[in-house]
């Protein structure tokens, strides 16, 4: 068996719409989805301000500390985007105009009789030493410098961004996972659980309680690379269940 | 005029489910509309994985940091329930049994005819020093030690602990909001909004594009405490969107 490398990564949401409340994110759930398929592991997630000193900080401290960092939001025309100037700063580059980006947009707002004004000509701005990240949907870029990918905020044009990128993320084996579920209450099957975690150490395996309509039960989640472990650990879990009158159901 | 205090808090969500994409959050925004209401600011929110030493170091970290700390998840029954122990290590107090949460725990489980089983007594376990938050759903507690607040993980619960815990937070001036919305482009309003910007540093003014069904627009989000200020910053917005030929409706 090959020694395996963990590939970490860390989703940076960026934007003060998030933090007030006014609007739900859902990125981070997508890129935590794709980065489990591309065999990246999501080991942390944080939403902060639209404030640059915050935002160059952040940026530094957890490019360092994970293989991958992606960004959503603050890429956009407007005086609160200030992402790229933020990035270019964590990496001490000047932001520079990207001759590529300058053209994509030029092409886009001639084709819908805009005028690539200052504010526009912002969007192609880049730090020195970025590759471009394509927008299939509305043209304005993101990009990509060192282990940092900066998407935008918007669902539609983040989730368009992040399939141009997937493919040139370096992962590890992905994560699969066995989903368990029963009637049970948890506290029932608290201490069988934690016997079978105990003896599969390399399995990550959580409990999650629903409640649905006066009835509940509980998810049992188990996480690995190894689907033979995966298998065994299973069995397990669904022996647990049997053995406490219950009924596993795979979810 | 007094001075204000501006009280900050920081969210973190304990929890691999959402790492790995397997569950969506929605305590997050919750949360962030609740301390807005309170007159607290979220400043920032973190997604932490269930290990120990990542949730020990965390709450130091950002206890130390806003005002107060609201952290979701891993308070139940199972093995990966284990913010109790890791809040009581940040704090460097024991994790001691709380009569009162054993009270309650028996008379709920006596009720439904169940065991107060050494699993489910392990939700009776607070760091030393802890006040209870009640949980009117399920019977188990959060807690608060100092300026961290302790809630559960599953929505409704979060919830109903939120709501006793809110009259307790001491916070500012709640945040107001006006929202302007506009078929225009973010790029044709981007110039006059950074003017607009300039002349109310006290507001944060945010621009959020959205596109549906083919149309696309954006709002114009303007938030401070100074309701008057408010209205004057707003009413310049109109009359930006105005002038550049569009139609303002508040959102």
């Amino acid at each position: 068996m090959e020694a395996e490398k963990t590939v970490t990564a860390c989703v940076l949401i960026i934007g003060n719409e998030i933090l007030s409340g006014r609007t739900q994110d859902v990125n981070l759930n997508h890129l935590a989805k794709g980065l489990n398929d591309a065999g990246v592991r999501l080991r942390e997630a944080r939403v902060i301000p639209d404030v640059a000193e915050i935002i160059v900080a952040t940026v530094n401290e957890v490019r360092a500390k994970f293989d991958y960092v992606l960004t959503t939001g603050g890429i956009g025309p407007t005086h609160d985007d200030i992402t790229n100037e933020c990035v270019a700063r964590a990496f001490g580059v000047p932001l520079v105009l990207d001759a590529e980006a300058k053209r994509i947009l030029e092409t886009r707002y001639r084709e819908r009789g805009l005028e690539l004004n200052e504010a526009r000509l912002r969007m192609a701005h880049v730090p020195q030493g970025a590759t471009l990240v394509l927008n299939p949907v509305s043209g304005a870029p993101g990009f990509r410098i060192g282990n940092v990918f900066v998407l935008a905020g918007v669902p539609q044009i983040m989730q368009a961004m992040f399939e141009g990128v997937k493919s040139s993320l370096k992962g590890g084996r992905p994560v699969l996972s066995r989903a368990i579920s029963c009637g049970l209450a948890e506290g029932q099957l608290a201490k069988g659980l934690g016997e079978i975690q105990s003896r599969y150490p390399d399995i990550d395996i959580g409990s999650y309680p629903w409640y649905r309509r006066g009835s509940y039960g509980v998810s049992l989640v188990l996480r690995s690379p190894d689907d033979r472990r995966l298998d065994l650990a299973s069995d397990e879990v669904a022996g647990l269940v049997r053995g406490l009158g219950g009924t596993p159901s795979e979810e």
